[in-house]
């Protein structure tokens, strides 16, 4: 499979009556078979934020014209510190304000948070309505478009209210990465490097031979990498829609990484940028349990550095980082569980000694350069 | 099938792999075996309101201690307008400060209220905890705890935020009816009455010989109506588990008692009330519509007032109760669909012409009176 046939492709995400399809190319918003075929209603919204509206919001309301009588809108503002319940109300309130009834199709128009959010108000409002996928990030294209997570914050833990909830369709316009900041890139790409070590070596070797084609926006390159990552994601989400067991290898990095996130406070650090530093010490943590030789701490560093992602923690002291891994919804009855490599493409689900995980939080943070 | 023997039964809910069992019977609550084989977790969070704890609540903690290492409460204030995102919240922030993780189960102990709003706070923490419900009340012992449907209401609607959620169990302990208002009984049985016309033309018979003996708490009596009502539910339920189709038959009157409900600010009327009244206006259109003979208006409107509910709506313009229907969450486009009867033990859904709407409205509000 030649990453040159990548572009304008489908990922067939098989889930039985909640099945569907990710539609992965170039120019996607843009063409009316992207919108055909989707349930019939009255009404749809499209939600989306600052950001990202001015830039695509008309021209995704010009497609859906034709097929909805009603076209609303909802324009949050952008970032993480808005994934909570006051913008997930006024996504609501827009749907009853305008009597929207319980056919109505939702459209994520944004990154991860537009998606969380909207495909949660999706979930909830009358107990459930259709919603379409439109993430206009690389992390969203590659992460958070798959598996069918959606949530909202609570100032005591991210993700802490959701609902498992499939879209009916995901439209990932490569093109709509043109206008992506560098950072934003780089964040996207900690998601795409993550399904390397924890399903596919050889993808791992395709990413160190494709990171500066990636960071330059090659198409072809983007596309295989994002076609790629939903492969994978949605062979493990096939297996385990509800994260009862295997599902959890996808959170390679996040346990250090939502420490790192909840930390700071939301939005400081990417969601990427965190992960990428988080699977640096997922990885030295696996090395230090004897599952993995040094080299390959060494590997995921340099490549994580490549992307443009942080490889050292903020100032934080490792009381308080175990202290909110604690709180992690992986957390069982206070026991951290981590996911760790045990051979390259292979993960696996460990507790670890307290001990050795403050030995890698120092390591790895901006303490031991103070 | 007696209904002497009906005392201590359980009706299986044939869901896959979300099956569950209502035990029905009384005294269940102080039973050991009640509570034994429920999902193992570190901590569980009774739910409850301010009438039913003092009754209840110790009695529950008991048995739940020797389960669980943490036994939480939260006990919100009672009735209809506090089913809103503040209670939710509530019971979230106490999950949250006690590091309650996503194996922590939640137990609904009270009436339709506590078991509606426990049961979504379950499905969106943490992506959804197992609960179990402990219906106080007849009307949640015959229609909350079975078909899954868990929400909160809007300030500008019913129901209008929630998810399809199933319970691990259901223990409906017919002792605890012992406690409850007579008004509340008659609510109750306006749930129960509902089956009749809708499914079972023999319970509507059973119901007109045994309407005494309910009202007088007889055990037996009451045993096998929320036996008949769990069985139809669950055999409606099964079949149309998300609500697409067949199952809108168990809203029969509730459109017209949403509409009242709404119009007189939740609380003023109980919902049992509302669906009294609710179900002789759909009882009326039916007769109008020529499904059913004038008799059966007649039938439905003793029975319903020998229950000890309204028969008339309240004072409110037709316009204004036709436009709390349209936004109902089963109209669609604006066009109401009605429940209607089209033989006895057979609904059937249809919108109708709306001066004939207005014709019934008046016909059965006490604005005529006036």
């Amino acid at each position: 499979m030649s990453p040159v046939d990548a572009a304008n492709t489908v990922v067939d995400i098989d889930l039985g009556d909640r099945s569907y399809a990710i539609h992965i190319g170039a120019g996607l918003l843009d063409q009316a078979s992207s919108w055909q075929g989707l349930p019939r209603a009255r009404s749809a919204l499209i939600v989306s934020n600052e950001t990202v509206a001015p830039l695509y919001l008309a021209r995704l309301q010009a497609q859906l014209q034709p097929h909805y009588p009603q076209v609303l809108t909802v324009i949050l503002k952008d970032g993480e510190a808005y994934k909570d319940w006051h913008s997930l109300n006024a996504i609501v309130d827009q749907l009853l304000a305008h009597a929207a009834d319980r056919k109505t199709v939702l459209f994520a128009l944004g990154g991860g948070v537009i998606g969380d959010m909207t495909g949660f108000a999706a979930a909830i409002y009358m107990r459930g309505v259709p919603f379409v996928q439109v993430p206009t990030t690389l992390l969203s294209q590659v992460d958070s478009s798959v598996g069918g997570k959606t949530a909202i914050n609570h100032p005591l833990g991210k993700n802490m209210l959701g609902a498992f909830y499939q879209p009916e369709r995901v439209i990932a316009d490569l093109a709509t990465l043109d206008t992506l900041p560098q950072r934003e890139l780089s964040a996207g790409l900690a998601e795409v490097i993550k399904y390397g070590p924890i399903a596919d070596a050889a993808f791992l070797d395709w990413l160190e031979s494709n990171m500066d084609a990636l960071l330059a926006r090659d198409r072809a390159a983007l596309a295989y990498a994002v076609r790629r990552s939903c492969e994978i994601k949605a062979w493990v989400v096939g297996q385990d829609e509800r994260e009862q067991g295997l599902r959890a290898i996808l959170n390679f990095g996040h346990t250090f990484g939502h420490a790192i996130e909840t930390g700071m406070g939301y939005g400081a650090w990417l969601h990427g940028e965190a992960v990428g530093c988080g699977m640096v010490m997922a990885s030295d943590l696996s090395v230090r349990l004897g599952l993995m030789p040094a080299s390959f701490l060494a590997r995921m560093q340099r490549l994580v550095a490549w992307a443009g992602l942080p490889t050292q923690a903020p100032a934080m002291a490792p009381e308080r980082f175990i202290e909110l891994m604690q709180v992690d919804k992986k957390a069982e009855g206070g026991e951290i569980r981590f996911v760790l490599i045990e051979s390259l493409g292979k993960a696996v689900m460990r507790g670890a000694a307290l001990d050795l995980v403050a030995d890698v939080i120092r390591a790895h943070s901006l303490l031991a350069a103070a």
